[in-house]
């Protein structure tokens, strides 16, 4: 096979935007749990949102900070919490991707004892900008038999602006 | 150090391969959650195999495919259920390779609890088709004290065709 | 864009390097419940420490090793258990790098039941060697509440000696 400049660059770009898209959503989890709200809503866009289906909705930088230095996220900061991603299966289109995957939250029961709080599917949306990649959207739902959460992780949807 | 184009595109496809890898069992949970069972049998070639240690075989798409429209599965999924997996340590040799990793099933108990209902270790092993890397045998085991399941995470074995 | 050779293999060793950081802390899970405590060392730097905050602390490949051929180590093991680590968060800095992410133990309480025994924060730090990227470091803190252990999620610190 002949390679050119131009074919490797375009292979490279190619797993630097799935690179890009997997370090964003890595971020999440430690600074969720470090409590680091500011740092936390730049992985969105200015007006980036997350949706938790049936709990709380936030738009914009301002609200998804807002979540980790609200009340309820505090207190299970002090109690002891996680927030463990799974991988997520990526689907690259241009300038747009989507990323399903699982999040649980381990809560701190005292004495060491933990417990998986919740336990959800989420499907990220993220779209390349002047700064690199950023979360426009983020859905997340409770796997609780519910056919809003499957849904969540199905790719038969391909990416695109909720 | 000198580069040619070659020896970049070498070390680029070694690059692709990995993230073909990890992206075939980044899939892998989300599909199993959403029920798409004709989607998750194509992450394994024509007649690949999982292998449930004490539990369930099956060889071909139809009978993967089957694992996740059988009745055992959907009671799961109407239940609530989690296919989390962890990170795969993954050792490329050629057009074969094995991924050896974690994965917990998570289970809704009603009210929002969830257990950890099966904690496994798992040794995937692909090959590399005119399609891209495809499963061609995935091995799991509870992780409840048996040798059988400890013995998939060893990487003292080289990926080979089981 | 133009590209030059070199701009193209610059752009790759970064790709690189993080595929290297993500593949030694994936390797962790799978031997430690393996037991394969030598092989497990390696991960890490001649001289490299292991520091399990409130619990242990090990110098060197023999005392880290020692941790996995342990009776404490063994004992779960045969009871069953499972090292499940999440995503890791990774900052490069030239020959330096941190990684920051979560890790849950499993433990089998036997008939199939699994309870999330620790669930704890992790900052490794890693440097460059000859042989390739290796563990300097690696500090686990429980999530029970502390602020050390929400500490080691924090990316405000650059990947430094610690």
């Amino acid at each position: 096979m002949t390679h050119s400049l131009e074919s490797l660059a375009e292979r490279l770009q190619r797993l630097e935007d799935l690179e890009a898209i997997r370090s964003i959503i890595a971020q999440y989890g430690p600074l969720a749990d470090s409590g680091d709200g500011e740092a936390l809503s730049q992985l969105w866009t200015d007006n980036g949102e997350y949706e938790v289906v049936g709990f709380a909705a936030a738009q914009g930088r301002g609200a998804i900070a807002g979540l980790i230095e609200g009340a309820n996220h505090r207190s299970l900061m002090c109690q002891g919490c996680a927030h463990l991603l799974g991988p997520v299966a990526i689907e690259l289109d241009g300038d747009l991707a989507s990323a399903r995957g699982h999040s649980v939250i381990f809560r701190h029961l005292g004495d060491g004892q933990f417990e998986a709080h919740r336990v959800a599917a989420n499907c990220w949306t993220l779209e390349r900008r002047a700064e690199g990649w950023r979360v426009i959207h983020r859905a997340n739902a409770l796997l609780d038999g519910q056919e809003t959460a499957r849904m969540l992780l199905t790719p038969r949807v391909a990416p695109h602006r909720p």
